[in-house]
């Protein structure tokens, strides 16, 4: 494992709302808040002069130090060990079906995917019934064997991520492989302010992912960048 | 509108979790927290005794200027204007099949059910699919014409509602009448520590009654009283 080699899917060419614009705000967000954490990120696109574009963009906010670079798709997950996958949802099992060959096993794939009915023509306040349960298995059903999926990083403000300011958000981190979700926690608590909660199994992604379809209307009705934050639990939660 | 008058439902004979005992401590942590408030509460039960000496219990601990009364559970829907379900998923359709003739036109009904797996004997970090879409939804069927439903309290944790420290958790409402909404944003506010937030339309409800499942399981793997609360929202969004 090579914990400091992340790829960066943010590559999408429609805008079904705010939060998917073509550009991947939330995936080009997490990238220059790790990029800034000293993470070595590569962004994946299926254009590689467009990764090239986005990953100099994020190189020039977060400073000299960062090692951000772009590749097309294919050569980013053979070139990575931990792929963030942030497409809307209704590119997400085309994208995994393309791309099964090039994820190589061992790797940890992180899923951010909510399946805003948005992605179909609703409304990006409410979610779509996933046959698997959530977007996160239906990815862990797609990916090749030896592969660990980790469904996080769902109820992150895309706003706020690519901002400079601390975040004041909890990440609730599903997988049915305990190590992947450990390392998904260390990498959320390098986001300034942000917190990571142990969510159990993959299968509770389900809850997680329709937290963000509740948020999207708080931030509609309340004109505002919301995020959750969990009360009540003891400090050891939070590691 | 009396809205000093409550009833309190918190009749139930069977336990298939922690949170849902016969006691009704989610109910009881409910009625303790308003009465001491000032609230004018009506303990309901299929058992007029038992509802009188719940109501005794609360009292008691309420102090002596608390109003808090028992009566079976028709006469309590009769009695007040608000009326809090708070039993178990399975209890829930065959409860209000039975009381729809004493609700009466014009009253609230405030919906506090989640449909856990625990219900039917799964885990109560699980939840079932209702064909309405929602615990809450499936109670709007059931109720009277001119009867609102309110979806709220899903997520404060009934021990915390019966012990004496303030709680550290926001209360999502959920419902179709914005004046409904609003009177049960305002009794929220009362329970020290609890905001309050327009959480839109009643269907929203399916996805706070999830969230409630996701702190369950929270609480057995982290050993806590978990609640949530909304970041990144303007002040008047807590009105």
């Amino acid at each position: 494992m090579r914990p400091n080699s992340h790829e960066w899917k943010a590559g999408s060419t429609h805008a079904p709302n705010r939060d998917y614009r073509w550009d991947g705000p939330a995936g080009m967000g997490l990238a220059l808040r790790w990029a800034r954490a000293g993470e070595t990120i590569i962004i994946g696109s299926r254009d590689e002069q467009r990764a090239q574009i986005a990953a100099a963009a994020i190189q020039r906010r977060a400073g000299n130090n960062a090692n951000v670079s772009g590749l097309e798709n294919s050569a980013a997950c053979a070139a990575a060990d931990i792929l963030m996958l942030t497409v809307p949802f209704d590119g997400q099992a085309t994208l995994l079906k393309q791309l099964k060959p090039a994820i190589t096993e061992g790797s940890i794939l992180i899923d951010t995917t909510v399946p805003l009915a948005a992605s179909v023509g609703g409304r990006a306040s409410r979610i779509l019934g996933v046959w698997q349960g959530s977007a996160a298995q239906q990815t862990a059903e797609l990916v090749p064997a030896g592969v660990s999926v980790v469904a996080a990083f769902h109820n992150l403000s895309a706003d706020l991520l690519n901002g400079d300011d601390d975040l004041d958000c909890d990440v609730i981190v599903c997988s049915d492989d305990p190590d992947a979700a450990q390392l998904t926690r260390e990498l959320a608590a390098k986001i300034p302010g942000v917190r990571a909660v142990d969510g159990g199994k993959l299968e509770n992604a389900r809850i997680v992912e329709q937290i963000t379809a509740l948020l999207v209307g708080l931030n509609i009705r309340h004109k505002g960048h919301s995020g959750i934050r969990i009360t009540g639990l003891p400090p050891s939660a939070y590691r």
